[in-house]
């Protein structure tokens, strides 16, 4: 299972407190995210990682009510357009684009998402993999809190969702 | 589009007559395809070809009505479990397995695929890329009859078709 929180942040602010908790760099990934309408607790996306040169089909189970449980799946494919015909083929609409610039930290099995999202502002996701969810939540806020935030800078939306509730200009732009 | 004709033959006895025409071996798959239900006239498929280590996801759709014209589309993807996981999830429903030995073998734009199908016998595709599928057709039979196939060794049915109608108990062996 993944467990995952999200809170809105300072990109900046909250990267120098990664990096001083002793927090790894990882990698940079420039992610373009076309989802499609799917019924709600599921997502299907595909996932453009332009500055590594890769795509990945992922689809996602959401196991509670506070977006912060996923049972995911994610597969690499060798072209997004290809992946995209085949979808739209089998019926599936899309649905909105998220685009966003994401640098990755790891703190032990703590995996930091720090994401620059267009139009959307700046977010950073604790996630960690674990069967054990009340224990993965648990350590997730130990870490959160060393970082200074609290349950008020909790983003309980997806991606996706907050999109979908820009005005359509913005959208599209 | 892809026109393709179906003749059901005599595998080493069809093999020799393409090398006598001067056709080239391009190369030998072993392929295991998975096949998803889905409404007539559109074909999905996981292809895992065992020898070559790849994994090729495949969409179909069938535009006349005796199986030789198709719009295909087909990405390649890094692991066949977690693509079939995906499909399984998104609603999708396996139907049947069909696995072959090909022979692949090149001559101008025809392409032969000569194929020894689990469970069903000896078949020679005989495939050419085009948008003119007139002209396709009838270069198609002009190399059927340098081959000495006719009309009677034609077999209009898809390899998911003719597995479905097999013997359930033959199917799963």
């Amino acid at each position: 299972m993944e467990v995952e929180i999200k809170f809105r942040v300072n990109l900046e602010e909250v990267r120098k407190k990664i990096e001083a908790l002793g927090a790894k760099f990882v990698r940079e990934e420039i992610q373009e995210d076309l989802y499609f309408a799917l019924p709600s607790k599921q997502l299907l996306r595909i996932r453009k990682i332009v500055n590594l040169n890769e795509v990945i089909l992922g689809y996602k189970q959401i196991k509670d009510e506070r977006n912060e449980e996923f049972d995911e799946i994610e597969v690499k494919v060798e072209d997004f357009e290809k992946m995209r015909i085949i979808l739209r083929r089998l019926g599936f609409k899309e649905d909105v684009w998220v685009k966003k610039h994401r640098y990755v930290y790891k703190f032990g099995n703590v995996t930091f998402e720090l994401n620059r999202v267009e139009k959307l502002g700046d977010f950073l996701d604790i996630e960690i993999l674990a069967d054990n969810i009340q224990e993965a939540k648990n350590r997730i806020w130990e870490t959160a809190r060393a970082l200074g935030l609290s349950e008020t800078d909790v983003e309980p939306r997806l991606y996706q969702e907050m999109t979908r509730e820009l005005p359509k200009y913005v959208q599209k732009k």
